[in-house]
């Protein structure tokens, strides 16, 4: 069994102009229809260092929150904590992010590594112990500020968080730097309980979750689509597509709970509402099967 | 030691709108300088039926060609054979295709499987014993007009093709239909040494080429830039990208014999030549090494 967290009302979103906050709960109701068990809703940022995810408590009130469906929100500081503190939907649990390189680390979030530390066990404080914290390591696998960054050095990273209150660690291939090898050197360090979160700026998304898999890794980042991509690194290219995560898994026999053709409705329902085609060739090819 | 062949000026431009000749010799040399040891040319085909790929004469007139390069052309029967024979440079071999899936074989050669076949055997004994002719089984996972295709099926196609004076197979897919598991379930029926030539119609090439090398298979066709697509097949997505394989290669520690920096060089030209960008994620990305 497979485990996939939605990230495209989040992290999809985020790179693309702002929509309408009810266009963004649609999306939201359309992915809890998909059969996806965890999925990112909102952000807790400043609304002027992202616009396209102002308005979080609008968003988390005008979505139907679906039995059987966790749902997420990122938390980049205490503020962000105490506001999702607020929400009117129960969260599930909460992502919080933190840069394995420095100099990524200041441009997203204006914080050194130490000070992201820090950050999170405030946001500990804040929260109080039950809540779950993904920790979520960006540029896990290199940075384009700094190149390669040494598995051991995320490894230490993790420890870190973990002893601040993470409770669960994610590693982010925030910038595509991710290969088959660099999954493996990785994981030898951290073992496979760890999260992953793959981009597909050089189109080695779908193998770096496959080798991933097949080193027993479990737990996925995706996003409908295969929007996404960091506003403070350029040219980051897209999240890998749930469609396409899934399109494999389905032939491959493994399980992950999802339709695969409600998942494409949400993706065209999501092409619709940005007004543009998704990047996931799953989405405009459809399912293999699929006969002219 | 991984075989490339690049098929971009052949598989490549024929699903693009034709550019001058002068210009597809320029881009034939210009992955002549790569390190790529075999190159798919021309294709002998009506210039009717493929209006990119006319006067295949004055391609290789115009083109340098380089020592310890192959260079190949696609033969589709017995006039192209014989056009092929008064090539103005040596043909170190000519491929032919035939087709797992009758409907597609008839779309695209306009012939009964039987009648390919037979037709092979017309081209061997145009071109005489020694001329290496590589039949290439397209839709080999599947076809979108009758779905899936049985390995066996094409494992006994292959070995009619061998019967009938094929040197070497390579199985395609055509439409990208393919995935790690039938990649897996293909090759336990035909055995490693069959080239591979992939489509990324469905984001899936890269996968699949990597659970191929898994296996074994060590000759891959890639088009660069990730061009490509049968005119005969909608929506059926360019090719694996020359640059994407030796990416993911050079990472992994396999030779390739090709330099990834040539090739983007090579890739820019062919978007320039062809007026827009090229689908290849790691030629607009760049490697993973390039610092910002």
């Amino acid at each position: 069994m497979l485990h996939i967290r939605e990230v495209g009302p989040r992290d999809g979103l985020q790179a693309e102009a702002p929509i309408a906050v009810a266009d963004r709960a649609r999306l939201i109701d359309a992915l809890s229809a998909t059969g996806l068990r965890e999925i990112e809703v909102v952000s807790f940022v400043s609304p002027k260092a992202v616009p396209s995810m102002a308005s979080p408590h609008e968003v988390l009130s005008l979505m139907t929150p679906v039995e059987g469906v966790a749902y997420w929100a990122l938390v980049p500081n205490v503020r962000g904590a105490e506001l999702a503190m607020q929400s009117p939907v129960p969260l599930a649990g909460l992502t919080f992010t933190a840069s394995a390189s420095a100099v990524y680390n200041e441009k997203n979030v204006r914080m050194t590594i130490e000070e992201s530390i820090a950050t999170l066990a405030a946001v500990r404080a804040v929260v109080g112990a039950p809540v779950v914290i993904d920790a979520v390591i960006s540029c896990a696998f290199g940075s384009p500020y700094e190149g390669d960054i040494r598995p051991s050095r995320v490894g230490r990273l993790g420890e870190q968080l973990l002893d601040a209150g993470a409770t669960t660690l994610t590693v982010a291939d925030t910038t595509g730097m991710a290969t088959p090898r660099r999954i493996r050197d990785l994981y030898e360090d951290i073992g496979p309980a760890v999260g992953l979160h793959l981009h597909e700026t050089r189109g080695t998304a779908l193998v770096n979750a496959y080798e991933a898999m097949s080193l027993g890794v479990r737990r996925f980042d995706c996003s409908i689509g295969g929007l996404g991509g960091s506003p403070f690194a350029d040219g980051a290219g897209g999240n890998l597509a749930t469609e396409d995560l899934v399109h494999l898994c389905d032939d491959l026999g493994v399980e992950t709970g999802v339709s695969l053709d409600a998942l494409l409705s949400a993706s065209s329902l999501v092409a619709s509402l940005i007004g543009h085609p998704v990047p996931s060739k799953v989405a405009s090819a459809g399912p293999r099967w699929k006969l002219a």
